[in-house]
């Protein structure tokens, strides 16, 4: 007990508990909307860094970067942990036109990205007819049509969702499964309306899955004016070619690293929190909502309690994963160390829904559990959480669930504009605002603090 | 009760009541998320006439535009409302210089604009050494060196105040005061840290008020980081000396109107519910937060609901109010004329915090009523508002709730970006996000919904 008190010694800790806690959380608040170095961080990792496929010489940056800004932000150790990343290049522009059947001229220069994981067409590019589909329903209706021609799938980003993040799995699909279902019906290539409801003509990248039983047929996107033209003139009545050319391959599965940093628990237990991000991003643009966010959270969690002397109970691991958009990589690896290790891990808590303003952790917790946690909601008020939901975690913290049955959670922001600029060229520093990026790391160290006082057995 | 009957026969409105207005709600997100045109009716409002300040063309072309676009919204009546308004010119370019006492040679150009409200320094502008001051404390312990000084408020904006409005709050009334308290002294001109904690230099405007006792000097604010600059300048024991010039003043007051659209009322009674924001901005911006959003959410909930065929038990009104950045006169006269006819409001209702996700309303009622409908909000929590708070409305019903003790209700968006951008040159139609700004309709339109239904007297 006497250790424990002198660990606490730098923060009132003692006292009647809810009101310690409000003022332990308040006293991080202060801390981090003051001092805090996440804007700062960010604008380094997305301005002088950029986008950050795993695999690209970016991402060889961003590690070592990651390595030192944990090291001096008080990390009691920091660390590589290796693994094999996939290492997919777009190997050059991706370029499209539309061209009538009846002049065979070009109409109208389209604005395309390849799809993440897709084959390049080859030089001379793909040409042929367009097929233009609402949905899988109608492809399979019109099967017989495909053969030879490029499909395009234009199902629509549902608008009345509340939660954009409903609309992003419906029509997710489409660019995930998309180029082979058209393929094993004899498509030639694939252009899919990009998974967004934004005011611009911005296409959005992201990782597609090949099924192995058919052609890997090149694939893009478009933003919502091109994929708006598109449609309306192959509906039009008229035959519309495009042709367009990509460069995408894979190269030899490559040296990836998760970037670790500890603060080591005084409880003499193998229990861990963790809490982390991924430090990869898109190639196409900064990477800063995703998940550049999470990563400049993550470290000003670190730094902020390390500022306030905070000596943890359970060990606190900060981790910034190796390869999230086109691969599982780094938290495939990092729950398989865990397990090798016999670690226990308390909760693992992940930022990957954009640095906006919070509104809520989604937990994959028992439901006994989230009950049990449901009050510590109106600690957090203050900072902006007012719900914990059923649900919820993040891409990279998953195989620790899997694994170790990890409980999770996921910091749940605003994200009405997050997928305005997800996996497309906007996704820049500029895009994020300082203090909302603040609040959600307040809330992550605040849930962090709590989970290491309390645990989760309440 | 056969009329009632008749009146809601578009909506489903009988069944068991939670369930009912759940589906009802429903039904105005749907319309809204699908067919809004706030966003639209906002860049117009931005690009085709933009900055707006009460007395100017564009104010005049503003309201021609809101009488047309509330016409074809669908209300059964618009009106102008005449009144007259304050008419301040900016007169011309606002410069700034920093001159050092060494040299007496141009050190940095400072960007500044002159105050809302406040006199020009005259062709020949104001040059004089600076005296910087952290707060009025300090000033009234340094009044004997003012004179003939220019005083520099470097105020800060306090970072650590979760909601920012209450940083503002703190820090107004350097603007508004500042000028009066530092001529009491002596001072031949002022310079203000602008009230926000941007990351960037755009200087924010904003009414200044004189005390008609004391010289009305003139007044600036800079940017933060011009603030820094003349700060640490200042304090590194150097006499820094500032020009500059401003040219602002007064033309005799003129008319303007605020734009009134209804939808009457089917239950014979006078009483009315009044939703509105206010059609003026600063000039120097497009006024697309402040408070564009606030006007085409009021469009909007109009259209929305006579696109439903939505008809009111109570007559809603609909206010594009005249003047609310340097005067309230379009609401002192709103106030007038309902007293004068005799209205009974049952509430009004004010959008003019930024287009942002709403997160609650703010409530100027008892608190008997509020705690009343505080069951209200898990109607409303699928659309983003989650508490209703004590405290709130907004300045152009403010005269209502004076003059006819009429219950006000604010809307409550997230604010963290709103002071980045309030009264700044960068408050444009960029700014502002579709789905944020038609979520906040959708929760005005809801609640007066709500209120139409069932009044305040549950």
């Amino acid at each position: 007990m006497k250790k424990l008190l002198a660990a606490f010694v730098l923060l009132p800790f003692i006292g009647q508990a809810q009101n310690t806690d409000s003022l332990s959380i308040r006293r991080i608040a202060d801390e981090m909307l003051t001092n805090g170095k996440a804007f700062e961080n960010l604008r380094h990792l997305t301005k002088k860094i950029g986008g950050r496929l795993a695999g690209s010489p970016q991402m060889v940056k961003a590690e070592n970067w990651g390595l030192s800004t944990l090291r001096q932000s008080g990390a009691d150790t920091v660390y590589f942990q290796e693994c094999l990343v996939p290492h997919w290049v777009r190997g050059g522009a991706d370029q499209a036109t539309v061209i009538s059947v009846d002049d065979r001229k070009q109409r109208r220069l389209l604005d395309v990205l390849a799809l993440g994981n897709s084959m390049g067409s080859g030089k001379k590019g793909v040409t042929a007819e367009v097929v233009a589909v609402a949905s899988f329903d109608e492809l399979e209706k019109r099967k017989d049509e495909v053969k030879g021609k490029i499909v395009f799938y234009n199902y629509p980003f549902n608008p009345t969702y509340v939660v954009p993040a409903l609309a992003y799995r419906e029509s997710g699909i489409y660019r995930a499964a998309g180029p082979s279902r058209a393929a094993k019906y004899g498509a030639v290539g694939v252009i899919v309306r990009s998974m967004s409801e934004g005011t611009n003509n911005h296409p959005h990248t992201g990782a597609t899955r090949y099924n192995d039983s058919f052609p890997k047929i090149p694939a893009v996107a478009v933003g919502l004016e091109d994929a708006d033209y598109l449609w309306q003139t192959c509906k039009g009545g008229r035959k519309v070619y495009v042709s367009f050319t990509t460069n995408g391959h894979f190269l030899p599965d490559t040296t990836g690293h998760n970037v670790i940093a500890e603060l080591k628990g005084s409880d003499g237990s193998n229990d861990f929190i963790t809490v982390g991000g991924h430090l990869d991003s898109w190639d196409v643009n900064e990477g800063a909502h995703d998940d550049g966010a999470g990563i400049v959270q993550t470290i000003e969690v670190l730094r902020t309690l390390k500022a306030l002397g905070y000596k943890p109970k359970k060990t606190l691991r900060f981790v910034l994963f190796a390869n999230e958009e086109n691969g599982t990589r780094g938290g495939l690896k990092y729950a398989e160390q865990a397990k090798a290790k016999n670690e226990h891990h308390v909760l693992a808590i992940e930022s990957d829904e954009g640095g906006f303003t919070p509104r809520g952790f989604g937990f994959t917790v028992g439901s006994d559990t989230l009950e049990k946690i449901r009050p510590w909601v109106k600690l957090l008020v203050p900072y902006g959480v007012y719900e914990f939901t059923a649900g919820g975690g993040g891409t990279d913290i998953g195989p620790l669930n899997k694994t170790l049955n990890t409980p999770l959670a996921g910091l749940v922001p605003d994200n009405q504009r997050y997928f305005d600029l997800h996996h497309a060229r906007n996704d820049v520093f500029e895009a994020v605002n300082k203090r909302e990026l603040l609040l959600g790391a307040i809330n992550m160290a605040a849930l962090i603090y709590l989970v290491d006082k309390y645990g989760l057995s309440l």
